[in-house]
């Protein structure tokens, strides 16, 4: 909705000392913000009680075109985070150098900070957010982890009276238009890939996406803002979806599932967390089951709150963009109001458990000899791991060779037994190959 | 997750001037409250970096049993608010009298006040917070709408950037178990409601959830956040649930529609807001209409940051208990840090469209003759009123007094020209009754 200002207030508004704002990159997100912040200038400068003026914006390339005037532009960022005029600086970058070592030099030099950039958060995050904190300044990233879907501040102010016991999400927007192309289409890893690339949801070099290390940087930041503990990137297990095929999508459907990537983070008993990003099957029912395409979401359980789901865009120019926003405008709003920053440093690294102590079930794929007493010979071998099966789908793939494919469901079991079990089934003279295993959650 | 604080750690926070908190009421969001600060004590204590001291709490009852220690409780509740010792005040009566004159005096005390008071804040919520930003206090109260699901801030705070274009919600839980009920088991309104009541999900007066007057509130409050402009509650058009019969959601599923009492509020042209609370019809597929029992959720569009929704328990002690805590944590930290109160008082009245001038879609159940011609006759009525029907279900219920029951779906049409062709429907031959009409969300 478009306000009108009224023109006694306009005058009031035009004569607050302007909040002075630096831009560090001009890419999809900053572009995005940039946009917003022209083009809801009037409501935004309402909401703070005085105009924001983006004064430089920093990037590589000088002769690009852009839609910000020209003459804001600058190739030395150094200058911008050493602008003693400037109150406010957007890093949107993204990586770790230089955008770290810019965002601290802006901290140091006093600055309120906001980043869009999870891979500094998740690997440099505590050591800013304790300058931050210590300057009394705000280092704001909410655009870091989901998007346009506000989930940091949430975590960090409503629902900050709960222990939470878990969480689970749906992080990176490009798998999920692959999986749900896969899924829904019954196409190739390789052919949805290709799409994905097309459409512009996935980029020349996907690996970031597809291997997992995009979701695996949201989840380290979540998971250490709802447990209040550093929970570091490289204690996230993680696995991408370049195993997954069309025939493992098919068997799930047909056992009640869909396979999404999910990154999830459970509090485990001794004071732990156990944190991983891999591809999972969840029942067609779970909520999480149908946020498909571009659509991110994330399912919290709080010992108080229960379960909430939030769910929105988790990338793009313009949702992105408005996460940015949203954090400058608390920025700009303390700092007219003369509030101190409000960052929370986290005070100790979590105890994070490795992926061999998780208790879930399984889906396994095998190939097998199509000869009587088969089923039994695997059964057996699972059972001396303590993995019992729940589900069963099987057909002959091959009459001359007497090979059959069979898909399993176990019941609970702790990971290091599973993957012994995997072990057995490999040395089986009954089992031609494992073709694949994914993890389930109910 | 438990954490335990290091001893050196323990004694500096213990070392921190408490902060020191007096509770209003202690039915069930007040027991909810003061349950969640005693069990998650600790980790609350290292969020704030003080402890958190509950003095006194004030109650009309001192003979009951409570959980927390009968010292702390008074029947003298002014003499809460009057307290200077006390920083902080937790509102938890409900209703607007005597609840208003304790904020108001409150913060005339200079002290920061948490409200989960819904019809306070929709009926009077524009100057109280008005006063709380002139006094740089903290008037806060997520758990107004939507009960432990976060709204209000990030409304506030991480999507302030965006234009709010729309927003539906299933605000109120009570109606929400009674409309589940009678859609999974095709009960009555009446079995469904007596049900809830002996669970204890409606009241013996549900007078405020079945005639839509919580919802009512709940989006006035949502509605001014969202707009920044205050939406009072008799502004919004509101109606119940009583008319709704299993018939009606038994057709409304034929023509794959869920019905849901929907609080909504759409940007209109001409700077105006249209704000509603109504039993809709919605598409089986909208991730709202999988929304049931107790649960709540909100579905937001902005300009920027595309559609959101959001979803969790909406009501119960503990959900709500855990919307005050996180504004009493956030209350806390600003107290310790130095930080000023940030509260942002809505500068004007929005301007809300009347009812009438809804373009909307329609679904309508008529008991008419069973005679040829009868549906042409219909169709040229509606028609004349600027209004085409696009399905229609139908069949003949009295084969020996020839009358037919008749439900369809409207296209688009304004409210005005709807309610006009209604009227023209009641007084044609064709028509024995008009037996209910509901409003149809795409």
């Amino acid at each position: 909705m478009k306000t009108v200002t009224e023109p006694q207030e306009a005058n009031a508004l035009a004569a607050a000392k302007p909040v002075r704002v630096g831009m560090l990159g001009f890419g999809t997100v900053g572009s995005g913000a940039y946009r917003m912040l022209d083009l809801n200038r009037e409501a935004i400068q309402r909401k703070i009680g005085a105009p924001v003026d983006v004064v430089r914006i920093g990037v590589r390339d000088l002769s690009k075109e852009r839609i910000a005037d020209r003459s804001l532009f600058t190739d030395d960022l150094q200058s911008i985070v050493d602008d003693p005029e400037i109150e406010v600086i957007l890093e949107l970058i993204g990586g770790v150098d230089p955008a770290g070592d810019l965002v601290e030099r802006a901290l140091q030099g006093g600055k309120h900070v906001v980043t869009a950039n999870k891979e500094l958060i998740a690997k440099k995050g505590a050591p800013l957010i304790r300058l931050a904190s210590e300057r009394g300044l705000d280092l704001h990233f909410e655009a870091a982890a989901g998007g346009g879907i506000p989930l940091i501040q949430p975590l960090r102010h409503q629902l900050s009276g709960n222990d939470v016991i878990g969480m689970k999400g749906i992080l990176n927007g490009t798998t999920n238009v692959i999986l749900t192309r896969m899924t829904q289409e019954g196409v190739s890893l390789e052919a949805a890939l290709l799409e994905a690339q097309a459409l512009g949801y996935a980029e020349a070099d996907p690996t970031a996406d597809v291997d997992g290390h995009d979701a695996q940087y949201k989840l380290a930041i979540l998971a250490s803002i709802a447990f209040g503990k550093e929970v570091r990137p490289e204690s996230v297990y993680r696995e991408g979806i370049r195993q997954l095929t069309a025939i493992d999508i098919g068997y799930a459907d047909k056992l009640g599932y869909t396979i999404k990537l999910l990154a999830i983070v459970d509090a485990v008993e001794g004071e732990g967390v156990l944190a991983r990003v891999h591809p999972t099957l969840i029942p067609k029912t779970h909520p999480l089951a149908s946020v498909n395409d571009v659509y991110n979401a994330l399912w919290v359980r709080g010992d108080f709150v229960g379960d909430l789901m939030f769910s929105g865009r988790g990338a793009g120019a313009e949702a992105t963009g408005s996460a940015v926003v949203g954090d400058l405008i608390d920025i700009c709003r303390n700092i007219r109001i003369g509030g101190a920053g409000n960052t929370m440093p986290w005070e100790t690294t979590a105890n994070t458990r490795p992926i061999e102590e998780l208790k879930t079930s399984y889906y396994v794929r095998l190939i097998v000899q199509d000869r009587p007493m088969v089923l039994g010979e695997i059964a057996t071998l699972f059972g001396r791991r303590n993995v019992s099966l729940s589900a069963m789908e099987m057909k002959v793939i091959d009459t001359k060779g007497k090979r059959g494919e069979i898909a399993f469901l176990t019941h609970l079991c702790v990971e290091r037994d599973f993957r012994q079990a995997i072990k057995d089934l490999k040395d089986s003279d009954a089992v031609i190959s494992v073709e694949n295993w994914i993890r389930v959650e109910e």
